[in-house]
């Protein structure tokens, strides 16, 4: 069976890590353990300045056929004064919504080698590896209603609605209680039980699910305080489940603490399966082109997508395997440097993971 | 002119960190360099307990005639099984609004002494010294509609509305920019204008309002990546401006990057610079009665009092230098206790603040 993989580089450094991220996959295409196909599309600034909309018919298309996406990144100053419906954001959100990628799951890994680069207190951080489970396609990201509206008194007033109903929390909800299965057992769901009702049904459906998981050793956080344990003791968790909203703010604080976003992939996945992959980082069009760009989060988004799209876990691990043997090897790019290292670009990069498959 | 100061011990560890900083505010009414009488109510489980509501009528009134008000912490387990409405948050919640405390004032200080304290290296957080202005009056804590309904197919769906009125938007960046007049000129607005209207509009006021405040430099950055930003240099920061539910996020992410949150005081604002003072951390029922909170923040939140609301620039500055020598004594409560200082009590160390006034 041939894999169908939808390739979308995406907008300023996306081109770039994209590109390494395929040589990888090319090795287990050319030695016969993946076979896959490559359709190449556009999405964000991309989609707009090919064929003006950031998620261009021949994307969706196209994405409705493949078994999985790998995406480089979308954004960029020249597209920020667009209208909101054609900003690449626009585009990200409506694949995730058309695709029902509705879980997101968010590795925060300190690797031993890139321990100094954690702002933190090695103590603190050495060993972390938590994963956030975010759900992606429901929650005020998405509610109705939503817009600015003239209010009686003349002035105008925002609004944006969060909802969440029994079986998006359910299903979400079932995700992070499987990956904690196979984790240490331990989920922690953060809300804002004591102020929102949307929180109090999370909560009570979370519980509900969480009765199939006797296994699963289950807490409850606020988001307050979820925020501060992060900082002051991260190691206390293993898999977190949250809310869109949530989900942003505490995956992206949670992968700050390993000091290397450049290094964490993300995988967005449907009741299918069908996922989509990128890395946790964004398009940073301060350095693209010049390939320095470190690829590594984006070859680990293709490790992510031959574990849960392509169900060949062995390449992932190999892919894994690789990534710790180079940076053994000392090899940097700009973004993780420390002297005593040496510095490769973006293509060398990419070429030693090859070589250390 | 006596000043009328509303004191409301509330719950756990209240009761025991109010009096310490009683003992302080006594120093300057015997000295004469402070008129005021004070009154007691209850606020939370106290109010529960003692009147049947977490906020109760004769709380309201008193605090309705009141020049400033200092509160010690509210909550406890034994109230969360109460129907919303009852429940110790509520009455937090109901007296922020009723009083129209809509300017929270939360700033993170790393104090020298402390700074092994913080989990963070120490050349990332030495001399952090920012100022979280968060709206406390509306957003989505507030916003109407709000609870959980029955959707058609029959399931339950949880729902909450974020808005934000221009008015609204603008007393708060009012605040925001004239905080940062008096510090370092630096604002930064965060909101999530890339996703939520209710964040295009909060942009649009802040940077309308920045045009009478030219010489403060404005800037905004996404909930992600502030989140992100606090861990990765969060001296980059002077004051940061946001709506209820971000700056409930940031400041308790804030408050942990330095290590002590029992040295963190808050002030919560109206129009008539009437203010509510308390401490950042909570309530703390599992250490309370035990005499071994720390009171710092509750007597740095009596400073602020002094400074924003009874216009007593010189006690509060006092008060001030006083906690910073009992730190120099190298006196510690529990909570920031390392080997090499004197562990003292509660009460010793309230009395050691007035030792130092
Ligand atoms: C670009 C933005 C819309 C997006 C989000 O908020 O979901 C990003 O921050 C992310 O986390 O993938
Ligand atoms: C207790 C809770 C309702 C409150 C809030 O969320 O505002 C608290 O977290 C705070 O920050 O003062």
């Amino acid at each position: 069976m041939t894999h169908k993989i939808l390739i979308l580089p995406g907008d300023g450094i996306g081109p770039e890590i994209i590109a390494e991220a395929v040589k990888v996959l090319d090795v287990f295409r050319a030695e016969g353990s993946l076979q896959a196909e490559y359709e190449y599309a556009h999405l964000g600034g991309a989609g707009y300045d090919a064929a003006g909309h950031p998620y261009p018919e021949e994307t969706r298309k196209l994405a409705s056929e493949s078994d999985a996406i790998l995406l480089g990144a979308v954004g960029g100053p020249q597209y920020d004064t667009l209208p909101r419906e054609f900003r690449p954001e626009k585009g990200l959100l409506t694949i995730r919504t058309d695709l029902g990628l509705f879980a997101n799951l968010r590795p925060a890994i300190l690797y031993d080698e890139l321990a100094d680069a954690s702002t933190l207190k090695n103590e603190v951080v050495a060993g972390l590896d938590l994963m956030i489970v975010r759900e992606l396609n429901h929650g005020i990201y998405f509610g109705q209603p939503r817009g600015i509206r003239v209010l009686e008194n003349g002035e105008r007033q925002g609004y944006n609605t969060a909802t969440y109903s029994e079986s998006q929390i359910e299903r979400i909800a079932r995700v992070a209680f499987a990956t904690a299965m196979k984790r240490n057992k331990r989920l922690c769901s953060v809300d804002k039980y004591n102020v929102l009702e949307v929180s109090e049904l999370w909560r009570e459906v979370v519980c509900r699910v969480g009765q199939a998981f006797p296994e699963v050793e289950l807490s409850h956080m606020y988001i307050d305080n979820a925020a501060m344990q992060l900082i002051r003791a991260p190691k206390q968790f293993d898999v977190i489940v949250t809310s869109n909203m949530f989900g942003d703010i505490l995956s992206d604080e949670a992968a700050m603490l390993t000091g290397s976003i450049g290094m964490l992939p993300s995988a967005s996945l449907n009741a299918s399966a069908v996922g989509m992959y990128e890395p946790s980082h964004g398009s940073a069009p301060d350095i693209a082109g010049q390939g320095i760009a470190n690829p590594l989060a984006t070859i680990l988004s293709a490790a992510m997508m031959l574990r849960y799209s392509l169900q060949l876990p062995e390449l992932a691990a190999r892919i894994e395997a690789a990534v710790e043997a180079v940076l053994r090897q000392k090899l940097r790019t700009a973004d993780i440097y420390v002297s005593g290292c040496e510095k490769v670009s973006t293509a060398q990069m990419g070429s030693a993971v090859m070589a250390a498959l």
